[in-house]
Parts: structure tokens; sequence; C-alpha cells
């Protein structure tokens, strides 16, 4: 018997509906967003929902929320489910286009709790947004053992010579603090395929 | 009025149904799961469903097909959904695990119609694969206005440095073809952020 799989879904945690019914839909300052990433990613591990990785995507013009995303790793089971993947992808299935600085005065940011793996580099430079906003540093990550994979080393200089603006290190204690909190809990620390050395 | 967006459905085009379901259920020679594989990309462009890209998952033990990918960037409004994105999304559904190299007697290969990109090269090594089977090179893809992004220049090096092996040029030429009929048919060639030089 043949079985095939067609489709898989991408879906936030249940908690998050009423933690979005009940924040602000605006951010005018860019560590105001980056606090409400960084809540997501400490509400993921709170929840035993996944990995303690938060990302959302803010329209720039207004600091409008537009898509939010954590680390949903083990609980759809998909390895491509990182906060930022999601958050790109609902905020493209909400925006209508697979390309958000497809027109002119389109102009999205995407602000994340730790710097993007490399998967998740890839994802931003296919996302058209305009602008990262990062707190923790890779280093942070590896530090509890999580892996950012072969990244090149210029990795930001390579984002800015596409004319996607990075900014590093907002609020970077805070979100070391729940990487931190997350290792000491005994979180789920995955890497699939570690450099053998 | 709060609008939250809170999923998005990874979906196989419509045609998948039927020509899965007269296909054949393994696949023995390489040769043969990449001729699979660059049917898959033609077939998407000859059903206009998307990009010249095609990809699967086998299990390497038997040569058994285990999920398949195409190329849903524009057909789902979603950056993120390359073929290989779809392929390893697919079979850790199928599988049921978000490491397709969880277990030691576990050995599952990638076969992709063009090598991938820094999105899908990270995604690679998230996925639990143990080899990468590649037909199209980079430049192939490049000649007719693809980008594969911020790749480091020895990404198949980095692969084989965490114990994914990497097999190129089966079937280059085969898989070039179906590249440069999308490109005479003036399929869509989008890139959202080219580098600026």
């Amino acid at each position: 018997m043949k079985l095939h799989t067609f489709e898989v879904v991408l879906r936030l945690p249940g908690w998050m509906e009423d933690f979005l019914s009940n924040s602000k839909e605006t951010f005018s300052s860019i560590e105001e967003r980056m606090q409400f990433v960084i809540t997501l990613a400490r509400m993921n591990i709170e929840h035993k929902t996944g990995g303690p990785f938060g990302a959302a995507i803010f329209d720039l013009k207004d600091g409008r929320l537009i898509a939010v995303g954590v680390n949903q790793v083990e609980k759809i089971n998909c390895s491509i489910v990182h906060a930022e993947i999601l958050a790109i992808a609902l905020a493209q299935k909400k925006i209508g286009h697979y390309d958000l600085g497809a027109k002119a005065d389109m102009s999205y940011e995407l602000v994340t709790s730790t710097e993007p793996c490399v998967m998740c580099l890839g994802a931003i430079v296919w996302s058209g947004v305009r602008q990262v906003v990062c707190a923790a540093r890779d280093e942070d990550a590896r530090a509890i053992g999580f892996d950012e994979g072969p990244k090149p080393e210029n990795w930001a200089q390579s984002l800015e010579d596409r004319g996607i603006a990075v900014v590093k290190d907002v609020l970077r204690e805070d979100a070391k603090a729940v990487l931190n909190d997350y290792n000491k809990t005994g979180g789920l620390i995955y890497n699939s395929r570690q450099e053998q050395s």
C-alpha cells in the first residue's frame, strides 16, 4: 500500500491565541519590539512548547506587529520550524505575497531573539524583509549546545550587501538569560548532525 | 481589529496525487532516483505550478520513496517552500520524527534536481539525512538568473564534515535542460534581495 504525505501544517502553539489577543498592536521602539520577541521565547519554554527562540515580523513604517513565530521543531516534528521560518511564513500569508519587499513602499523587519542559523539566514534573504534585529549572539546559542550550522563568517555583511540592514545586540543579556534558563531546566538541545572533529 | 495568522499549510500541487499513485515505490539506483526527481521538476513547470526544482527523500536501505517536494513559492505565496524544504517536512511527518537520522538504523537520502541554496543547505543539516545527491550545479541555476544566496564556498565539505555524504553531477545535463526550458518559457525568476554590486 502506498501512503503518500501531501501536506504539513506549520502552526503556532495553542497558548499564542490568548497571548496575542492581549498583546499590543504596535511597538514604536526597537527595544519594545525585541522585548516582545524575548517574551515569546520565554513563554515557549514556560509552556514547554519548544526551544527558547522567538521571532516576529513588524511593519517598519508604523511598528505594527504582522506575525510571530516560536520554535516548534519538537511540537510539529519538523526540523524546519525555527521561530524565524514560522514568522516569515505567517507574515507572507497575511500580506499575501512571498516577497515582503515586493513593492517600494513595503518595509518589513524581522526581530529575532537569537542570531539566525544558516537555514534562517537563507530564509531571511528570500523573505524580502529590509531589516533584521537580533538579541543573543551565535556564541550565546553555542554556549548552551545549540548549533548555528555552516554559516558564513561574514553573514551580517552578506545581508547588508543585499540591502538588508542588520542590528545586533539589542537586549542581548535578556535573550541570553532565556537561553540559560532553558539550559538549566534541561530543555532538549537537538542538533542532527554535529561537526565531527 | 486584530487579525492574527496562526498557521500555514505547505502542500504539494494537485497533480501530484495522480502522479504519485502511478509512480514506482522503490528506486534501486541513484540515477533512477534522480531521473524521478528531475521528472518532478519538469512536471512542475509543465503544470505551471512553480519553479523548475524537484526533490525527494528516499530510504537508503532499500531505495523506497518516502516523500517528494517541488518548488511552491508562488503557489503558496511563501518564500520558504523550496522543493527540498517541502520534501524534508513531508518526510519527517511520515516518519514521525524531526530528525531523519535519530536512530542508528535510519538512513535517508535527499535527492535534489539542483544544488541547494543557503536556506536548504541549512535545512539539510537539521533534517538528519545522511546523503545528499545533486544534479544541476549552483552555476547552472545562476546562469538562468536564480540566486543561491550567501552560501559558503565549501558547502559540500561542510556537509561531509557533519557526516552527510554529498554526491554531485548525477544527470546534471538532464536537470540543466529543465532549468533552460523554464527560462525559455519565461518562467518567473524571483530573487528578493539581489546582491547590490
